[in-house]
């Protein structure tokens, strides 16, 4: 097997930081030293740079149909660029709606990403409802296809929407596999009952995207999922965390004990809503669900991921381009196609504004962008840290390199870039997965399709392993 | 230098669990695999067993003066006992009180250790009283004696409690200086004046102990704390919290943002305050402060420990043999001496309670047993983990065996354990200090006075390093 | 016209208690004085009594259809023990569901009550689904039928719930026409598929009544009306409160500004979850929504109340006989029938348990038994206190008699009491119905049919008189 | 006995608002009704006006030595603006630092009031220490004086905090006694120290008052009243709230049912923080403690009001002349005497910015400006409202003139008003003390000395009419 020495870097995990090497043999990662020695090794310089977990986005959506068009990257040009920002591992979501059978949702997902994916991917399952044949199917479905998380969306009445009682029946699901519940926290009706009435009333521009989301309907959702996840005792993972609404909510049910996890997305730690009131269309870059919020919010974000209530950091990766299917809202906001292009920044912006302004700790920034993550998806120990036995998916990051953000230079297939203009402090260099390089010196020499589904344990029953999932 | 390779066992670390080896060379971590083969090195065979990084105590009193008397474990067998229990740094509780100069504090308390001390220690410098003189030393003291934590009292008015203007004062130095403040919060004027109103209507027994410290005045003393910590701009570590009052406290201060630890000690755990109640004097084993609570505090304590808004373990050890100095309150429970012993048991009640009975993650065990009291009081990277360029502080321990805790078999110099006939699993079997054993296959082995005392940086401009404490 | 003076009450209102004179003429209170002499007016001793404004009862439902089914109490039987209770004006809900005209719904209601209603009463519209032509009639039909409050269910999946569509459309009608929006606060859906549950599992028993509506489901769906009629702009009632969980939620808004009232019910104030499981099926007399609850909800019910964060207390009468219809849930709890007997103890109960016993005032009693109620939904100042100008509705009450709550007599025409055998302190010895006497020295003497139909103001507009609502 | 007929006008208690006639004898009310006629009656038309009872300033310091100088109204001139601003009973403080015996300090204020006083008075006796003497001499000289309220504070290390023990020995007597304790709620300490540092950096303007003494110091210190008082099981009231952080610490407290009450003042409501910071050394006339906060205190502090958990409206009176005393701190704003003249205005700017702006039901603000404080002090029902047998001390409100406030116009001696320039609705027109014109038609014409002291009962065992207390 071929052997890879990555050396004298100061590398990171959601514990440590030190100065030493990493012996690769193959795909994994066989010893960690201060001085490791072998003749058969290649060498990789690492002094002077920071030596990472590959990131792991739990949150994408590639080649993602979405009110009748479809995101604009998909899994090649998506993987591409998470490979660029620093992340070797995505899971997607495999949409359910309007599918007789759930399988036939994994199988599509699995023909999208099949031959194109760089990066290594696994997939949540997304419940839209459930009927008697469904919910016998879904058991069985997520144990043969090795799925360990199910989404349910409490918005977007049109396409997504599960019912209350399709929500409850999940998480009562969730308790008996043991699979993690996520949720899209949004109070649907609501926001449709709002777009309506804005439109009525003749409001078109984008900022009306925010204005008929507030954050009372994050809020409230979010409580409502807290309480039925724990009614039904299943875990909970609060995707896009937006608002001091939610955070609020979040933080009471886990002083609790409830079993609650929170994400949240850098957008919405660096953002805020007055992008969405820029002239003309371009607000319209902005519009992404929960939308961007007052600037007030953003400090309970980062105190809540401070205090390690809130747990990971997902990209929410959705593009559509600007001069392309987000006109599709040009006279009526509501018709905007909802998402972004993060997948390639979440990792350096997180880092920059994290970890560089001194606002979290380099090692919580490793659990927030990997291990975490990991973790609760069940892809720990495989991915998500730098340990002995793990594999070899590993950032070598430049600290010190200061860049500018810009739809020019960024490799998503996306005409605009929302951080476009951001100075952040930092950059990926070289990126291995596996154990081979993706990334090099800022090159992306992967292969196309050489990106594996990961098949996860359901942990029904709790192993050893899955103790560490806190 | 020596070599010896700890083999097979399963690794712990604050952040990753797996099967792997450790090289050391002489006092050091320096290399971790799958499979590390070096023909100089003795092999330890930890098949089978946990390896976690040595436990740091960071609450100790070793032969501390207490109300005209002293703790009956001094540096010797309180160290002793502590390597028995998987400890291997602690950090004792330098006393002011009285002292004109308080470098005079810290040289007693380096004559009490040296000599006896068989794990690495450091001091935390307890303040008194802040005047001209002693503001002007505190500083430079800290510095030269690379002391990074200070403690305040707010109770015993008779020995040790400071003034509301001292605390200030205390968080002030300590924004300056960037030593983390630590403080005892109980509102000591208040306990004064119900054991006194006790006293008067002749309620000796030591229940009125705990009935003389209600709840609310550690609630009503952690949220002043809180409060003059945040004017001050101080890090604040609230030691021994035992109860949901002082946990809404600290999990609302850290949600806005201020930056405050806290820490629980395991009889808070799983003990509770019907134990005073024992017939005739018995109560008397379970007099420390504060006190024992109703059953109804412990899931509190646990949840916040497993959101991780309680960040430590401390034993808080303070022993009086029970047929002894605890015979000073027979007759009147004000004058039992308050504390109890836990140096030893602290690690494996922990883990039997926490990790072996589910309700915390291994990984997480490991950073409130070790990791994260190393980071708060700068003794990270040094200590508190294992990773390469660490000191070789390990524990290797059996998780299966079951075992009784009992006076009889334990090891510090006191008659009785409050834990005594408890059921625990798991156990210490060796222990290396520095990469030498000081328990070897449950026998102590040690040198005493191989301790050695660690200086530690004050961190005033937070260097690369301190970047990782959160 | 006929003049009647009571005299040498103690006499009570919302603000005052004092010893004095009320001067009757005709239908309205014409004077209060310390001795009022007027030689043409009858004088009724109320000497060593203490004197009320008549109680509102903003909660019943009187022959109410249900599940296949209809209480046992009409307009004449539970108008008539309303009277005896003390209570001179009912608000009662008008169920539009399965109507195709909201019109037609008030029509039978009036139908219902006319030529048997004892006391005044209005009614409250209920609310099932709002679609165009509804959102039309409705503000039409709540102005010209004098209908300030409107109901909205968001539980009872069959009959009543609404969607979170049509509740959040009600708020903003609400908003619009200023009147007040009621909502039942359980989540339903959690509900039907928990009940499906438990017979599923063979669970029949009256108990499991209230196992499948946890307290969780009503804080989920408190919180969640809350905040819909937050961004509505409306104003919220919460009917029937009854657990730790609502009220904190009512107190958060409150603190926020939000326009949120709340009220509670006798029996859960007074009564616990643990009367379901009384042997055999006895457990069904005490099924009614939301369930009773454990007693430990019931101190912060009574805390809310003393702190004025709930406002009113209804008795959400809704009677089945217990060897009659009750019965119809014999083999599955989920069938019987919901409600219970409240109407002739309501007032009863809440002096005795809140004045006598020390945990309200008398004035505050006042205000929750009647002054509140009145104000918010704009009876006030025709009904609700003892005010020159205001109706003569009136309570003379004995508060020092004790007596023993009896199925065997009370006037409610239904066969058990679900304060059987409780002794209470106090009792209404004649009530005043708009200056004539409807019970008379414990005698009913009033008219079948005697009672009027309220038009109310919607106060759309705030007038000088609403001023007074807070 | 002379007869008075108020005739025609508004009358608002804290429960009512009905048009009606009010007629007095001697003293007292002895009827109200709808069109009262007696021909000895001299007639006092109200129509078109709001007739209120008296206000009832619970908070006053007339005649107060403070800081080696004393505040520039006297019992005379401070009472006569009472009057003319509505209020008809103060309850100053009797201050005792200093004082051997209490009993001096209460002879003291006997002195300094009559004989000047135009409006009736009680004295709360302010608590310094608690030594043995004290301890028993208290409680006999409040039953002696008729005192029902102690005062306690927190603050003025120099002049009157108390320690920590001295207050809660004040919460054990207010327990023992009955009697309600008022605290002033700063941390006095941290403030000195604060004080003392800006001193040394050279800070002199007025802002750092507010800047040295931030919210959280007041926060601190309510919280710590609160839990000193409730495990005494004393009644609280907190003197003047003015921040976010001591409402939300109140509102916790009456939630878990604790015995709390909250006053805040006229100037924190309407007032901010900015106005510390006007040019020159304007901002001295804005110096009082608790300071002016920033702007967005006010919302919480009006919600709070609006949903009754404070209670009370103080006026906090204690005027500097600013070309006088308060230029004892023109080079040091901690020299300035804190103090300001709010005695006039409390009431008409309360019901200005709250019931003319549609912020409090016009009972509440009757609550708030008189019955409340009433029954909290033991003043009811002789005062604070407008009820047969209570004090004819009714005030005759015009609310629709718009006025400006200005110490040109004012009554009070001294030379500026902090709300100089401001336009309020409404304006007291007539004044009645105990049946006796004090201002009729804006013109002061009562007696100097014709104010009476109020002897109070202490409450100790309840009596009926203080279950009215709540």
């Amino acid at each position: 097997m071929s052997k890879k020495i990555i050396k004298g870097g100061w590398i990171a995990t959601a514990s440590d930081f030190f100065q030493g090497d990493i012996l690769i043999e193959g795909e994994k990662i066989v010893q960690i030293g201060g001085n490791i020695v072998d003749p058969d090794a290649e060498i990789i310089d690492a002094s002077g740079k920071y030596v990472f977990p590959g990131g792991i986005d739990p949150h994408t959506h590639l080649d993602m149909p979405f009110n009748n068009t479809v995101t604009d990257d998909d899994w090649e040009t998506g993987t591409i660029a998470a490979a660029f920002g620093g992340t070797t591992t995505i899971i997607d979501f495999a949409l359910t709606a309007g599918e007789s059978k759930l399988a036939n949702a994994v199988e599509k997902w699995h023909k999208k990403a099949e031959g194109k994916a760089v990066v290594d991917y696994g997939f949540h399952l997304m419940i839209h409802d459930l009927n008697d044949e469904t919910e016998k199917e879904l058991p069985i479905l997520l144990e043969k296809e090795g799925i360990s998380s199910i989404k349910v969306f409490m918005a977007y009445a049109k396409e997504f929407q599960a019912s209350d009682r399709t929500l409850f029946k999940a998480f009562k699901i969730g308790k008996e596999t043991g699979v993690v519940v996520m949720v899209h926290c949004e109070n649907g009706s609501v926001i449709d009952e709002l777009v309506e009435e804005a439109r009525r009333k003749g409001h078109t521009a984008p900022i009306y995207h925010a204005l008929t989301r507030p954050p009372e309907v994050e809020g409230e959702a979010t409580k409502r999922a807290i309480e039925l996840a724990h009614i039904a005792g299943a875990k909970l993972y609060v995707v896009h965390v937006t608002c001091k609404e939610a955070v609020e909510e979040i933080i009471r049910a886990r002083e609790k004990g409830y079993e609650v996890y929170g994400e949240t997305c850098p957008p919405y730690l660096v953002l805020d809503q007055t992008a969405l009131e820029k002239p003309g269309f371009e607000g319209a870059k902005y519009v992404w669900s929960p939308p961007l919020r007052p600037k007030s919010h953003q400090e309970p974000l980062w105190n809540a991921l401070k205090a390690k209530q809130l747990q990971t950091i997902g990209s929410d990766m959705c593009s559509f381009n600007y001069n392309g299917k987000k006109r599709l809202g040009l006279n009526d906001f509501s018709k905007i196609p909802n998402g972004g292009p993060f997948i390639e920044d979440r990792f350096s912006v997180l880092f920059s504004e994290g970890v560089a302004k001194g606002r979290i700790s380099i090692t919580d920034f490793v659990d927030m962008i990997a291990t975490s993550a990991a973790k609760i998806f069940n892809l720990y120990p495989q991915k998500g840290t730098i340990a002995v036995g793990s594999d070899a998916d590993i950032v070598i990051f430049d600290p010190t390199v200061k860049r500018t953000i810009s739809a020019e230079t960024h490799h998503m297939n996306v005409d605009y870039n929302p951080f476009e203009g951001m100075e952040v402090t930092g950059e990926p260099v070289s990126v291995l997965l596996r154990g081979e390089f993706i990334i090099k010196d800022k090159e992306f020499v992967g292969k196309i399709g050489g990106g594996k589904y990961i098949h996860r344990s359901l942990a029904k029953e709790p192993k050893k392993e899955t103790q560490i999932i806190n």
